[in-house]
């Protein structure tokens, strides 16, 4: 700060060089050396009006290592410097005996420590037995009496251990000086530098700075401030301080301080100079500052500031402000504003996350970010019946299902025992941006009761619960919601993000609904609608759907996929609608067949299936075991099915092309791209891309009407993505499905990598969940390697990414370093990823 | 044959330029081509003493195509050329009318097919006519005046096609000639090569050669032999031949052959010529041969040779005999011999696989080869009861698990309803040798009424069942077995084997006794100890292996742990003496710790573990319940146990190292090498090797003795073959895991493969079942990168693998290929490891 022009406390440097001469010299410094340091002392005592040692106007300094590497094992630091028994008297009468008495004893401790090599712990039982003398519990506690009879207890020590306290200040600063030079010499520096491969340094160099003191009388003072209003971005400073008093007495909280305006009248100039300073400090590090001062008898010292945390509403409207202010370009402003800040945005928040603290009772994954407040319902009929009341709810369930996306969509927020950040409720939560809190283990829930018992509290049905779905806090009762803020900055800002990015931004959505929304966040397409979602649509579909499974014949499964194909027909056609002129990517059948049985135990399903059916409970029960798999991950599912029962893929294409068709006649211009799953041999490609050809030419001769449309795959298996040069040469696109292509390549499985991931991420195993966040290493290296051969073999294949990653900003950095096309998330995700993409397109210019 | 300097038919061949000229000249032949025809024919005529047409003496020819790639689409064959309504009566003087007239009629068809263009259905009709108005079923009903009707029929076909048959013999050969030509040039042939990339050609020869009649009288003859004993390798003609008859007679069965030997007596000199040709032909194509032959008025022609089918006995006594015989080196005689010749050697097999035929009542997979005859069981403790009793059983389960192995080891063989060919039961069987035929899913099992239902047949407990593990099929009742032929040849081929190999055959062995077995079948050493199998070993163990499990806290489950050592301890103590100076390689615990529950109803299981670890219900539920995975092959197994868990890895280390350091001091020289299993990432293998080392040094520690010990790494995790350079940095070895490696790279679970595998073999989407051979495409690739990584880091990695290909000859040759210092399969694969190994280094060299 002092470079910049402000007023920070003076001092001086003993430099590097000193400290190797005294090692060559054998522990004695150079000829000179402390010379230049009494005289540089000087001019810190002329500057501030007073004297090391002298007890009617004492200085006071701080001593600290200046390595150009910072190790553990060197001198840290001592502060107060140049007090003693005399000295402590005159500062006693400045500002207080306490304040005194308190910074000796501290002094003391700090001294015959990091200069004396006393053990610490010494100190810290004397002050124990004292306070248990006493009786009181904190060190607060301590009265001035205490504390004299402390620094005696404390000089006591030293005699113990046969080391005198050097009373002159002088000889302190001395002893100071070599002890931090001989720590640069200690093993334990030593050992970090050969561990750490540090070579090359000659020695530390000392940094000695005046101590100031806000306690001083009424003319001082000390106080906090961020030079614009965290919250909302406001320009103006935001904060408060505290007269007469020192930085612990902010802390502390015992009294309160008036906010920062105030001071203006308090400590007009010392005011002006704050204001002052902060513009500087604004214009120098083009950022709004968080700020520490201290006033000393009217004079103001700055101690420290940082760039200042800020929500995603501020951030954003001070890097428009910014912008306008001409302080930075639009491309710093870009890269000032994280993605989180921008999901902030996009979801409820708790007014004030400090005010329900008390409330908490439990945590689990913070698995959808956003806050949430309802009644708790414990099942998919409830919130539904209770979204119809018009309450809000909060759905409560040990994990979901498929069957249990009404009562998710009818809720405000989702909570379940089981299940990770990419379990059912999290991937289905995120992609609506509602607020999920999953995997909390601790949570029991006993249905029949209908009650659930969490951190030692009982809730009832009913009962008011809040989730906050960015930290995974559970808390009971009502917390203050505010809402989303969508302000016009934000535009602003996200226009200037597209100027930058040059990887597309696409959407994840299989309902017209949610098309509508991406688009409305900036989707310039669909990378995935996942057409297995529709079948959940309905009551008659679901049972239509399961009809076709367990259908004992071709004639029969293709009855009932006879019966599905309108309904998929129609859902397509409001898709092709509400992405008119975009491209929109239709996953063709992807999960096993299980999926779509309804949950429960295996008596009621076989009855249910048997009504909805028509088949006889035995035949239900025979097809039932033949559908059960062992590793269903891994199992009958993807273009798996589609070539064993092609008459499903025939249908599903059919679907699309006469929706496209028919949207085409409505004067919409849809996109379609048709996508294979599952694909890891070329083999299987080969006979998917001939299906979905010839049943293209069926339906255009029947309707004497064709639009344009590609056929692409997932690249989600690993032996996909080693042989993407033969691959390619079927595909017109590729889009990585790095979840499962995670899965496999690291051999997890999502629904049960909870029982070690824990432990992995405690132990260092692992650096991040490699659900969230793309494996660079591993599964980066064959997203990489596909993409290289994918290309090798077809130059313009177009490359995406439709896995939970592309969503995710250190990921979405990733797929544009390795060259994708676009990348493909949540439409709540799609302002995240465009920011996140013009920041990795900003530091790849840089490079 | 004729180069070899045989007897055979006579002939001339008209060349390819001649086909190509034709072709110029619009469809005529060049000049002279036809009097060389004539100059041909005429030789052919002169050779045997017949002419063409003449009805006295007449010779007849065959006329096939002989382009240097045959294809569909071209004229194939016509025989008997030469016969007219003339000839024919000739023909029937000298071998009868109705083999005259049978002849005639077929070459009416043939030619009027391939030469003149009629459709064949239509000659099919009207004999189907001529058949039903007679009222015969088969060919053979029809008389002599019959066919002679049908002469007349067949020529009425060609008048109402408005074609003319030509009587004259040579313009048959003028018009059949053409007619090659012709099919060179058709649409057909022209596309087959386009699609087939087939350039290069001028066109096709014409093949002329002699017909030659085995049914001329008692100096004429037809027969097939075999040069050695297809079955015995004894060097001794084996074959059968029929005087006065045609080959069709001998295929017919309606005539009794005599044995070949029986033939030097009926046609002494044409027997002599035969052995003579025999034993040329021997010497020529360096093989045992597979010959059909016609005696013609006493003159021998030799129709056909190949190189003769033989079991695996035949084919090592036949490889030694050869040279001995100086007709091959031991090169080539190592690669006369397939490794499943070798396979059967030591296997009992069934004597006669044809007298069983008419009792097969269904098949599964051929999950491990061999026969085996038994009563039908339908559980582990029956079958141990049995056995006890001295009964031979075989064991009928819809599939088995771990809790099985009592009952499968008392099994003669295992027969399954569920699971593939690398199934539990599968697996378990070919480590032991013993038979096996899983994945019968016909096969419908009732368990109460002890009894199953196959093909119709409903078999109970104790009767007699057969299995046929080589081919799967399930025969009722008891088939005639032979036992394993083990010989003093099979040592003797197997020591010339192992002179060109350069790769290691290790074996996958658990206990001491399939290690010795292992070593007396050629291992040298052991590549995969799976230490979790020992826990089965008894009662007691699996008990204290539950309460390990079920232990609620880290002493409870140490407690167990020491529990298990000894066991542990002896075990390896054991295999290191009986592997004492080779390398054993032993795996840490690898599968997911819900295997070792007991099978069965949840209510009885919770009641037999709590009896068992002295918990309560509820505690065992709760436990079981945490323990459940939804993909347990992607879920908490391998190191992912060791690392959250690490007292089990520690206590067996201790038990390995223990062991060696006691079979050490028994005299013994133990090699360990700790392997550690499913490791994903650098820092897995890093926090087990210091495990490992760790535990190593207190153990040493304490003993005051040590071993010399390594430790290395599965690579099955298809990101530990991606990141094979920094995971050498950490593992002295790597072992190939194909199994899980396979199952990863292709997203297939081994259990659950079987609802879609069958109809991905058969519509060629693969083309063989991945789990049994190497997919080099894609395995084989990261199989490659990983050993290239591994020793561009640590160039002296040992590198092997012990997945289930290791003992597959294709994928053996793969792995000798991609440089892999050893495979490690079951002991009885070793042999057919060794094998294949070296006929890959023989080929390697070769290229
Ligand atoms: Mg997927
Ligand atoms: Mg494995």
């Amino acid at each position: 700060m002092s470079r910049v022009g402000l007023s920070v406390p003076p001092g001086f440097t003993v430099d590097t060089e000193t400290c190797a001469d005294f090692h060559a010299n054998g522990g004695a410094l150079p000829e000179g050396a402390w010379e230049e340091m009494v005289a540089g002392l000087a001019h810190v005592e002329a500057a501030l009006g007073k004297t090391l040692g002298d007890a009617e106007n004492p200085l006071l300094v701080s001593v600290r290592s200046g390595a150009a590497v910072s190790m553990p094992g060197m001198m840290d630091t001592v502060l107060n410097l140049g007090l003693n028994d005399s000295v402590v008297e005159g500062l006693a009468r400045r500002a207080g005996g306490r304040f005194a008495f308190d910074s000796y004893r501290r002094f003391l401790d700090m001294y015959g420590n990091v200069v004396m090599g006393i053990d610490h712990g010494k100190f810290e039982h004397a002050l124990e037995t004292l306070k248990r003398d006493v009786g009181v519990d904190s060190d607060e506690g301590l009265s001035e009496q205490n504390l004299r009879d402390l620094v005696e207890i404390y000089k006591g020590v030293y005699a113990s251990e046969n080391v005198s306290f050097p009373q002159d200040p002088l000889e302190q600063l001395r002893l100071a000086t070599y002890a931090v030079f001989d720590s640069w010499n200690s093993d334990r520096a030593k050992k970090y530098m050969a561990i750490n491969k540090i070579t090359g340094l000659r020695g530390t160099a000392v940094n000695i700075q005046a101590m100031v003191f806000g306690n001083m009388g009424e003319t001082s003072g000390t106080g906090v401030l961020f030079t614009r209003n965290p919250s909302t971005g406001e320009n103006k400073l935001y904060g408060e301080y505290l007269v007469n008093a020192q930085g612990e007495d902010v802390v502390a909280g015992i009294r309160t301080p008036s906010d920062i305006s105030t001071m203006k009248d308090a400590l007009p100039a010392a005011y002006e100079q704050l204001v002052k300073n902060t513009e500087l400090l604004e214009l120098h590090f083009k950022d709004m500052q968080d700020i520490e001062f201290t006033v000393e008898d009217g004079q103001l010292f700055m101690l420290q500031c940082r760039s200042g945390k800020r929500t995603g509403a501020g951030a954003v409207k001070m890097a428009v402000d910014f912008v306008k202010e001409g302080l930075v370009t639009k491309e710093e402003a870009v890269q000032m504003v994280e993605p989180t800040h921008v999901d902030q945005l996009l979801h409820p928040q708790f007014k004030d996350e400090g005010a329900y603290k008390a409330d908490v009772i439990g945590a689990g994954l913070p698995a959808s970010p956003g806050a949430a407040v309802g009644q708790i319902v414990f099942s998919t009929e409830d919130a539904e019946a209770a979204k119809a009341e018009g309450r809000k709810v909060i759905l409560v369930r040990v994990e979901t299902s498929p069957e249990d996306v009404g009562g998710m969509d009818a809720a405000e927020g989702i909570l379940t025992a089981r299940g990770g950040m990419t379990s059912h409720a999290a991937v289905v939560a995120r992609g609506w941006g509602k607020t999920c809190v999953s995997g909390c283990g601790e949570l029991s829930i006993d249905e029949h009761a209908r009650t659930f018992t969490l951190g030692g509290v009982t809730l009832h049905e009913n009962d008011w619960l809040s989730l906050n779905g960015t930290t995974g806090e559970i808390i009971r009762g009502r917390a203050d919601l505010m809402p989303p803020t969508v302000s016009e900055d934000l535009g602003t800002f996200m226009s200037w993000v597209d100027e930058f990015r040059d990887m597309k931004v696409l959407t994840n959505a299989d309902t017209p609904e949610d098309a509508a929304a991406a688009r409305a966040n900036g989707a310039e397409g669909i990378g995935l609608v996942r057409t297995e979602h529709m079948f959940f649509g309905s009551g008659e579909r679901i049972r239509t759907v399961r009809r076709m499974i367990m259908a004992k014949d071709t004639p029969s499964r293709e009855a009932a996929l006879d019966a599905l194909l309108p309904f998929q027909r129609d859902d397509f056609k409001g898709i092709f609608h509400a992405m008119s002129g975009l491209p929109v990517t239709i996953r063709l059948l992807d999960p096993p067949l299980h999926e779509f049985l309804p949950d429960g135990e295996l008596d009621d399903v076989v009855q249910l299936l048997s009504e909805d059916t028509g088949e006889t409970e035995e035949d239900i029960v025979e097809r039932i075991e033949k559908l059960v798999e062992v590793n269903p991950m891994l199992g009958f599912r993807g273009c798996r099915l589609a070539i064993t029962y092609p008459e499903i893929a025939r249908m599903q294409v059919r679907a699309i092309l006469e929706a496209a068709c028919e949207a085409k006649a409505e004067g919409a211009s849809p996109i379609p791209d048709i996508m294979v799953p599952l694909v890891g041999t070329v083999a299987e490609l080969e006979d998917q891309v001939a299906l979905i050809r010839q049943t293209a030419d069926v339906v255009f001769g029947e309707r004497g009407d064709s639009v344009e449309y590609r056929v692409g795959t997932m690249i989600e298996i690993p032996r996909a993505a080693l042989l993407s040069n033969e691959i390619a040469k079927h595909a017109e696109f590729f889009s990585f499905g790095t979840n499962d292509l995670t899965q496999m390549t690291f051999g997890y499985s999502r629904d049960d990598v909870g029982k070690f991931l824990p432990t992995y991420l405690e132990k260092g195993v692992l650096k991040h969940d490699p659900f969230q966040v793309i494996d660079v290493d591993g599964v980066g290296q064959l997203v990489q390697m596909s993409v290289e051969r994918g290309r090798s073999t077809r130059p313009d294949l177009k490359v995406g990414i439709c896995g939970e990653h592309g969503g995710e900003p250190i990921s979405v950095e990733f797929f544009a370093k390795s060259g994708l096309d676009y990348v493909s998330c949540s439409p709540f995700r799609v302002p995240i990823a465009r920011l996140a993409a013009a920041q990795a397109a900003i530091r790849a210019k840089k490079v």
